[in-house]
């Protein structure tokens, strides 16, 4: 470490150096050279305020505050060191360098734990460079195998393990021991989303991530000339697409607001203004934090898109491409935070999580919590993403409390 | 010549030799070197059989059965030697080799006629190469004029005129005279639809060519993240132009059944599953063959997507980049048509023609008729185009009788 970081902020200013772009957004994908010298750079700066450091096998790095009772268990905070391409420098890097900032006010405040606390920057959770996501997290909690990731390749044609054994990691003999000392998980990040800047929250205090489906919808009909073809002779997979999407956005008003559904994409063929089309392939990507509901509304849509298809004389085929269930964070936990932002006198907003983390893979593992601070206009995955440094500083706070009341 | 040309599939397969793709389809662009050895071919053609041939200006290239009368009027019969890119060997094509064949019958049959019998090759009328259609017949009607083609280039930065003069044609003077001895035109034509297949008539006789309108709608939203923002404060463009589009089909059953709208292009911004787009920008194209009747239908469908703008909060505007009116086509003519299709106990069907067509723009010119036979599935612009020889045949036969009947 060449510098003194003191500030939470000159911390996240000081790691988005690692894969830093020409617009001030940060690219840092797993296990590239960015990323190699963003977990040196977090291990050197450990080292420096003595916190031991370790790797596992495949690049999860560790920050430990030891108990002197060796057979305690582990508080884990951290959060995710990749990014997606050009995306922003908060995003995971505030988790890891909070709970690095935190271990440290704890270790000079209050010296050793009766539990172990270790702060984990977890090697990667966006599948930006690989078509696999969490795959730090997923390791470390059995949810993901070496099997997942045989085969594999990135855009470039460079294989997984490769790209694994280049950055100095490996997974030779094809096996990692689940760790059995894990006794809680917190991930501190930014919120991704406007809800606490609309309702003016320094902090949220998520209770469940919502389940995920993506699906690919694929509406086949019959291509034909724009201006010989009678309406009522037409098997217009637009016309169908667009029943479907107009039905879908509609039936959303029959559930409760956590329930939210994007079309994000839709690709047209031949997509030629003066030619009926051949094919419409859009996404549907739903998301609730209860699996029951989740898969009510999906089998709903499903079921009205065949009857449109059928009404519109088009082929519907649907493709679930993606899932992840729900998870519910640890009520212990989350009283711990509201506790903590109570007693500091900090406003608070128990939500949802829209989005997808860390946290999601460690909530059937170990009791876990999640905390957000605002993101400015909502605003990630891009050089503009911006959290006030007062919000960081905030969350820093609770994070430090809070580990205090479940490690000392 | 090499060898005679019997039969109309004789010639249709000899002439899309120039072009001729590996697929079975023609490409055959304006100025192209396929294109000049297509027009030569039927120079030469026209030559052996003792028909009188020249070029005007532009590259449209002329044979003509002189009437003993020099100051008769002229009898125009043709359509457009150019093609699509890919595309099929009958458009244009069929119109141009059945006028030189009639033009042989009736010299054989009758000798010289009253008035003068003209077949034309258009030089372009697809629109395929420059960004400007109807160019052979604009200028022949004086609807287009050099300004037209001034500054245009084709996709690989070829200069209109450039290319124009490669092929041996020029307006150097800028000028061109518009003829007054035409006092007739007749295209025939494949119907490109499957109107005549369905109801089995191998002759349809055109009465109108719709009027046409194109826009291109842009639907701006705000780009947000899929799972962390709530619907009501959504500004989906998505969602916009599912609504628009669902109204603007719904609408179309108010109107007769002339009426045709499509929409046949959508792109949408940034275009990724779980992302909130930012822009949806998609064309609307509209046909009917009264000109009251498209603007009051495109007026309407407008103020309903102002109106749907406004409920679900994102911006619309529209642009109209593409206007062609109706036209009508003579009622002399078409009653000759009539009553030869009578006499020969061919079958027709009077209907309207969807598509544009040279014909388009003689209308306003001179008396006009459009005649057209079935396309096998309706199918056009490709390799898989098909007329049967039989309905080749018998349209052959309605122009032959035709020109009988106008010109001896």
């Amino acid at each position: 470490m060449e510098r003194k970081i003191d500030t939470i902020q000159e911390a996240i200013d000081w790691l988005s150096q690692y894969g830093e772009q020409f617009d001030g957004g940060v690219t840092r994908l797993l296990y590239s050279n960015a990323w190699q010298k963003a977990q040196e750079a977090l291990r050197s700066w450990m080292d420096s305020l003595d916190i031991k450091t370790y790797y596992d096998k495949i690049g999860n790095l560790f920050g430990k505050l030891s108990s002197e009772d060796e057979n305690a268990g582990v508080i884990l905070v951290g959060s995710h060191i990749d990014t997606v391409k050009q995306g922003g420098k908060y995003d995971g890097a505030y988790g890891i360098v909070a709970g690095i900032l935190a271990l440290n006010v704890l270790k000079q405040k209050y010296g050793s734990p009766k539990r172990h606390i270790e702060v984990v920057s977890l090697c990667e959770e966006e599948g930006s460079r690989f078509p696999i996501a969490c795959w730090g997290s997923g390791m470390l909690t059995g949810v993901l195998t070496y099997k997942d990731i045989r085969g594999l390749k990135d855009s470039e044609g460079v294989m997984f393990e490769e790209a694994m054994n280049d950055a100095g990691f490996s997974l030779t003999d094809r096996s990692y021991n689940i760790r059995s000392d894990i006794e809680g998980f917190i991930e501190l990040h930014i919120e991704q989303g406007q809800v606490l800047e609309k309702l003016q929250k320094p902090i949220g205090i998520v209770q469940a991530i919502v389940g995920q489906r993506r699906f690919q919808i694929t509406v086949c009909g019959e291509s034909n000339h724009a201006g010989t073809t009678p309406m009522n002779w037409r098997k217009d997979p637009v016309h169908g697409a667009v029943e479907m999407i107009h039905k879908l956005l509609a039936s959303v008003d029959h559930y409760d607001e956590n329930l939210v559904t994007t079309v994000g994409q839709i690709e047209v063929k031949p997509n030629v203004s003066n030619v009926i089309a051949d094919s419409v392939v859009f996404t549907v990507d739903v998301r609730h934090p209860n699996e029951k509901v989740l898969n009510i509304f999906c089998e709903s849509f499903l079921q009205n898109f065949k009857q449109i298809a059928y009404e519109l004389n088009v082929e519907m085929t649907s493709h679930l491409w993606h899932e992840v269930c729900s998870a519910e964070m640890d009520d212990h936990f989350t009283k711990v935070l509201k506790n903590v932002c109570k007693k500091r006198q900090i406003s608070y907003h128990v939500m949802n999580s829209g989005a997808g983390h860390d946290a999601q893979l460690f909530a059937s593992f170990c009791p876990t919590a999640l905390l957000f601070v605002p993101s400015q206009g909502g605003i990630s995955h891009s050089s503009l993403e911006y959290t006030a440094p007062a919000h960081l500083e905030t969350g820093l706070h609770v994070l430090i409390d809070t580990l205090y009341e479940l490690a000392y």
